[in-house]
């Protein structure tokens, strides 16, 4: 029957025709990814992506023959990936990703569930998640848990959730407009997540007020209940303290104790961005110390797909107090009331934890990274970053052309090529060079960050394949490309 | 080496010891996932998850061997999932998922891109699928966008970019706390993620007016007009006015061109909820004809994992004036500042569009959908699903104990089993018996909706596999059912 005899309502499905020749492709596909995974230390750790991907294909308004885009994804696309696969990718704080989540995703694909609420395996998979991070986090049953993007969501939910402590559940209906300004609490090392979830929240900018730090870049208590002091009689309604487990540009780690002690004392609530750090917590002794007290927290906020190496993106809000969690964000319209039995059973629905109503199957990768290396290994891998950032300083403090910003507190090392007498400006340039030109070679790519106003490199190491040859061999890089960049100059 | 002699920095990578076994694994896992899209029409279109899924597994803290997670997620988890994949599966809004989105999601496993910023192919990738929505859309050059998890975090982003326009660069700063109180107007039909948007936002609930609404569930822009004069003889400040390009509930089109014509006249945001109906954009006439004007939108929130038949997650936010969609939201600490070139030149990022810094790679899959069925096949299935819409309705129409709740307006179908002389208040038992008696069953997946106070059986049709024997034998297992429950009761 040709195209034009068929009633509308008879057009094809969009099933392969013949599903031998797509299995035989997936197959095919699947033997390249396999060895993308496999050979991440023979690729340079980043390529340029090549012109022409640069340029948008025109609209496709007929098909393209599989085997051609097979061909263009995997010629053009799959070899030019962001390079954190590679041993020597510490820049950002970009995870590695493992094997067991991509077995993960394969399976997530081919259910296609929406994790937003009814009675189906993916949301029982998303709550044995949710219930394990509660458990090693130390939360009381009562608390509630939603899988994210990504930690700037999390902490958007957790905001949110601060927010109707705050103000009663009124808020919701009434909004901002006409209530007592509101103040959040961070050190100066506060992630731009907050702020941005602030912005977003109605609370603005300026409804953060970051507290001083001491030399450590950890907030200092005492700066903080002046602050909060200050801002009271100044007619403020602080209502929040934002505790750092790990920030993002040097790794510090704010003492979490202290805060929620602070905290306990003055009612206010405690959410604690662990984006990455959080998971020192099973790294064991000396790291597990430096998340003290995380357990003590309102909200918590953290990644999967950094320091728990599983794909992007995943991240996750816990909240302390479950029943308020959801009262921050149920609401659902006749066309999702859900049924004591069917699909529509299974409560409760994770929609009523966030803001996302269709939600994709993030938990499988999770649970299978969880399970097939399970938490010892894990911490074990953690723990290992974390000595390579001391092992990289140690090598660093042994080498005169190079210079330690700061010892690191975990797995974020920041430093930079300084050959005696070169003048601090001249510096700043050689190291964004050095930067720029390694990531060109694929050698190694560290990101830069500013520490006391100065251009460092900063290697922020979640990457389960750096060994120690990779932290040595990368300094060895450093300081050949800075000797000759320095030439150049 | 034991591993107790083993210095902390060289604890071996997650990686396979045996790469040649876990291949062998995932090529059989594969087998699996591709026999699961296959065979989508001879299982259940759902079925209960078992008890023991339900129970959550200890804290994991040694390893599984892989050969154990397989089994366990082969036969507890694979089988149960939502059933959104069956050809009559009709219930909420779920998209199918294809085969073509299938290998995008393998491929983007393994790169494991962070689609945050940076220069990598992901990120050109996703550029494509912008660039190609703003010109199906017909949006003007100078528009962005970015792709989000789905339709309620774009939401969240366009009428942020909104209030941006209303007041200004200062509220990111300031807040709303002390502003003139904000409204944004919408029909009944609107959806709950706009609510919930608005609620995060600080702008309140009730910074949200319901318009009164035609016969046909439209916005009805008489009213509108005399609510914006009525609010803002009251002292508030109209912002934004969203459209619904397709209900959600009952699959309603507010009329775009009449509406666009108020903002544009008044000054107002425009923006267009189009989660799954602003896809009837290339579905031809008639079907086209009911997002007219969607050209016109300030900004325009959609989905691809419902009508364009993607798999979980993926949705996208574009904006007409890209400065002001940049302006919301760029905020970047020292670490992520770009560089002219390496991996973190590449510039614009997605990260300054939106509120993840951590992105995920979703374009592949929609890059790939796209591009192998091409847009005309695409669209055809969309007006496939609405030529079966129609065609339920009118088999409804000649079925005496079937009752249309009121003529579908493109793909969604409401309705319910009302036999001669049943009381009206024992149908909404009876057909609430019959949704979850059919979803026990397998044999249909309705959900239930509320028209004029009754409640109804749903369809909304967004599903590529289903035929015209599917609809008719659905509505045949509906009478069944609905005879034997009333025999019942």
């Amino acid at each position: 029957m040709g195209e034009e005899d068929r009633a509308p309502s008879e057009e094809p499905s969009l099933d392969p025709e013949d599903w031998e020749s797509f299995a035989r492709d997936a197959h095919r596909a699947l033997d390249r990814c396999l060895a993308h995974l496999q050979k991440s230390r023979s690729r340079p750790a980043w390529r340029e992506p090549p012109d022409r991907m640069k340029n948008v294909p025109p609209l496709p308004g007929a098909g393209t023959p599989r085997a051609d885009l097979i061909r263009e994804v995997e010629g053009e696309i799959l070899p030019f990936a962001t390079g954190n696969t590679h041993p020597r990718f510490w820049g950002w704080v970009h995870g590695t990703g493992n094997a067991a989540a991509f077995l993960g995703d394969l399976y997530a694909s081919a259910m296609n569930s929406n994790c937003g609420g009814r009675d189906h395996a993916a949301v029982y998979v998303e709550r044995a998640v949710i219930e394990w991070c509660r458990t090693i986090f130390g939360l009381p049953q009562e608390a509630s848990g939603v899988l994210t993007t990504g930690t700037s969501m999390a902490t958007l939910i957790a905001l949110s959730v601060a927010r109707l402590d705050a103000l009663g559940p009124k808020v919701r209906a009434d909004g901002l407009q006409g209530s007592t300004p509101l103040v959040a609490y961070a050190s100066g090392e506060v992630h731009s997540a907050v702020v941005k979830a602030l912005e977003v929240m109605g609370v603005g900018s300026r409804g953060l007020r970051k507290v001083t730090m001491d030399t450590s870049h950890r907030l200092d208590p005492a700066s903080l209940r002046s602050a909060l002091e200050e801002d009271r009689s100044r007619g403020l309604l602080p209502f929040c303290v934002i505790a750092t487990a790990g920030s993002a540009s040097i790794g510090a780690f704010d003492p979490l104790n202290e805060i929620a002690d602070i905290c306990e004392e003055q009612g206010l609530w405690f959410h604690v961005d662990g984006a990455f750090g959080a998971w020192a917590r099973i790294a064991g002794a000396p790291w597990a110390g430096l998340v003290e007290g995380i357990e003590r927290a309102d909200s918590l906020a953290f990644d999967f797909h950094k320091w728990m190496y599983v794909q992007y993106d995943c991240g996750c809000a816990l909240v302390r107090d479950g029943r308020l969690h959801r009262s921050t964000f149920a609401e659902r319209p006749d066309y999702l009331v859900s049924s004591q039995a069917g699909v529509a059973g299974g409560e409760p629905w994770f929609c009523d934890y966030g803001l996302d109503l269709s939600r994709g199957f993030r938990a499988l990768k999770v649970w299978l990274t969880l399970r097939e290396y399970g938490l010892d290994r894990l911490g074990r891998n953690v723990a290992k970053n974390c000595a390579q950032a001391q092992l990289m300083a140690a090598e660093i403090s042994r080498r005169p052309r190079l210079s330690l910003a700061l010892e690191p507190q975990a797995n974020i090392c920041c430093f930079r090529f300084r050959p005696a007498g070169a003048p601090e400006e001249l510096c700043d340039t050689l190291n964004q060079m050095i930067a720029t030109e390694l990531q060109k070679s694929g050698e190694a790519v560290f990101s830069t960050t500013r520490v006391g106003g100065r251009l460092m490199l900063r290697a922020a190491i979640v990457n389960h394949r750096t060994t120690a040859e990779d932290i040595t061999g990368a300094l060895d890089a450093v300081e050949r490309t800075g000797a000759r960049a320095a030439r150049a100059l």
